[in-house]
């Protein structure tokens, strides 16, 4: 398969993953390792272990993001990240984020064996809570690091139980001295699971991920009127349920609407009273829409409230649609994006240029630094699932292609 | 506003109301009595004792309903019953159940007042558990009586807690050593606010309850496949939820095909995962059809469950639809009709025929014994919730109405 001989180790990466996967595993064979937590800390350990094994220089920064530095020959240039998270969904998989973080250590690994001193510095990163399970803000981490929101901010966020992030990092020791602010960097490579099926449908072995798609997220609360299912007569009914499911019909039909390139959700319904005999009097759910073009996410943003309206003006109940935030389409760098599709040319991998659904750090980490992302297939577009599975030859394949970006851009002539 | 000259006390009876509402008061104004608690046992202790103060002889059978009797003139005659039941929804109203029994206290009381011996006994009666909302299974004490039920069957639910209504009995003291099975009566007559707003809209103090509507309840569930918003393409989704919105918005469309006597209701509804960004794998929901026609419940029992196949099968998603229970539509006794209409006559009052489409513990007795309810208005429809409320003239109108009944049943000529 490949035209190489500078080869990282496939075996070696995939007994690392299935190490990993047992700090947190679940009985269905998925991985709890809910950010900030102490089996979070576990795995933050181990991580930090091994890099120091491998001669790196850890620090740790005031959101708890961890840069595991290697020297390059000339300490003037600016170093080449990659890096992913460790933390998991609450019944996550094996695979979403720890293979970035691990597929860079296997890269950090086969440098040393193959006795490789980059010219530029090298730094491998695990970034803090990119799911936002449990403090509910998602790319956490590395939205701090990007200036997206702000350290204080973040760290007043609570758990369910009332925890602070801030009070999380001290209670696992994380909480690190380092500024969680931009620095000079030359690139950032993300390898990640593709987390949909576009691969797998297709047969490619890398996804070339040329951005990530534009979003627009709402809250919506429909309020109606409760009373009982079995004396209301239709005439009088508010039934905020029955609102509820149009605009859900709605948001699927205007995402269709937009071919195979559009995605429109509602993911998260609570019904009140939510009573078998009671007409619903209050439902409050989730919409988000995607695309990877700004112009459709703008004809969406434009389109979806008033339609939305006029569904609840019809049913005779309220609606209070909020919008909480709007993300732009983030390309990535044209020279980084390059540079994966060379790894895959050289490794002789079959790619496909692809736009990231999923959010992932290196949509922040790109507003300050050239960054691409590699995806690798994932069985049945499976993720945030405890079913989520790749093969050892994708897990290899992906941290091959990394490895020939990230030394590629290490050593080029500047 | 009468034109007899044997009145119940409504000032009385607005007090007894108001009394009873502290049993079980909730911040809001309403009450939670939930059934076989020791709030529960506050207001049978509180009845008991009442019941008793007049001269009545309290006995309670295996299931824990409660009958009070007053000696008739002819020992030998059928007694003539009325009631309903003092336990709550958790966030219910002052009036649903305690209106029909404490009328019936009010109805012994003015007997006593009046100093009338009617010629067949009377027994008032409270039933166990008409709510469903602790163990689960509404109309239990009168279902068990009834035959519906079997005692053991109810003895064995159990709470959240894992308390069994068997324990439960016996913890509050009322497993009571009559047999819970029918015995000769001659008329049974419940009073119960309407729960819909047809008597209000209408301006008609007292609801002549011909019968009961006939229903049909099923449990569906949608399974589909649960995976990320962003990455997951229209045409590879199997968004249960999206099936779930259409199968409730065909619910809404087949109750209103029937006009203003159809109902149709999806209450209760749970998704899976319910997270954000997860295209939902699995949504489970309550439906329920009502109409006072059986023919009409007929047609809907056969066209619903393949059209939302049909809806199911259209989303790619499976389907599984249960029928929990089809009850017929329970028709009340042409003579006891008939009393009631005569009462509200008798006491100038305006009426409207209705059909129950609530179920009320009357329509298991009146598979037994001859039987009629009694409807006054409430505000703006409202039950199931702490802002329940009547007028104490609507409440005096009613329980006269039930005196008149009761008292021409008793004293008829067989």
């Amino acid at each position: 398969m490949s035209l190489t001989n500078q080869r990282i180790d496939g075996k070696r990466l995939w007994d690392t993953l299935m190490g990993f996967a047992e700090i947190g595993a679940t009985p269905k064979g998925g991985v709890r390792r809910l950010t900030l937590t102490d089996v979070d800390k576990r795995g933050r350990d181990r991580f930090k272990a091994e890099c120091e094994a491998l001669g790196l220089t850890v620090r740790v920064d005031a959101i708890g993001n961890m840069f595991a530095r290697r020297a390059g020959r000339d300490p003037s240039r600016k170093p080449v990240l990659f890096g992913s998270h460790l933390d998991s969904q609450p019944s996550g998989g094996k695979f979403d984020g720890a293979l970035g973080v691990l597929a860079g250590l296997e890269v950090m690994r086969s440098l040393n064996d193959l006795g490789i001193v980059t010219e530029a510095p090298l730094e491998l990163i695990n970034w803090t809570d990119e799911e936002g399970s449990r403090f509910g803000h998602s790319l956490m981490g590395s939205g701090v690091w990007a200036g997206v929101f702000g350290l204080d901010k973040a760290n007043a966020l609570t758990d369910t139980d009332g925890v602070t992030v801030g009070d999380a990092l001290d209670a696992i020791g994380y909480r690190g001295s380092e500024p969680a602010t931009p620095f000079p960097a030359d690139a950032y490579f993300e390898l990640h699971i593709e987390q949909g099926p576009l691969l797998e449908r297709e047969g490619k072995q890398i996804g070339i991920v040329t951005g990530a798609q534009a979003q627009v997220w709402y809250d919506a609360v429909i309020i109606g009127q409760d009373s009982h299912a079995g004396t209301t007569p239709p005439s009088t009914r508010k039934d905020a349920l029955v609102a509820a499911a149009r605009i859900i019909d709605l948001v699927d039909r205007m995402m269709r609407a937009r071919g195979d390139d559009g995605r429109g959700t509602v993911g998260q319904l609570h019904v009140l009273p939510n009573s078998r005999n009671v007409v619903p009097g209050e439902v409050r759910f989730s919409v988000e829409f995607r695309h990877p073009t700004d112009a459709e996410v703008d004809v969406l943003d434009a389109e979806f409230p008033p339609a939305a309206q006029a569904i609840a003006d019809a049913a005779g109940v309220k609606l209070e649609l909020t919008r909480l935030f709007r993300i732009p389409m983030q390309p990535f760098d044209p020279s980084c994006i390059d540079l994966v599709r060379q790894g895959a040319a050289k490794s002789g991998l079959s790619t496909r240029d692809i736009v990231s659904g999923a959010g992932h750090d290196a949509v922040y980490v790109a507003r300050h630094v050239p960054t691409a992302m590699i995806f690798t297939p994932c069985k049945d577009g499976l993720s945030h699932n405890e079913a989520e599975s790749i093969e050892p030859s994708e897990a290899e394949a992906g941290c091959q292609v990394l490895f020939e970006a990230v030394l590629a851009r290490a050593n080029r002539v500047i």
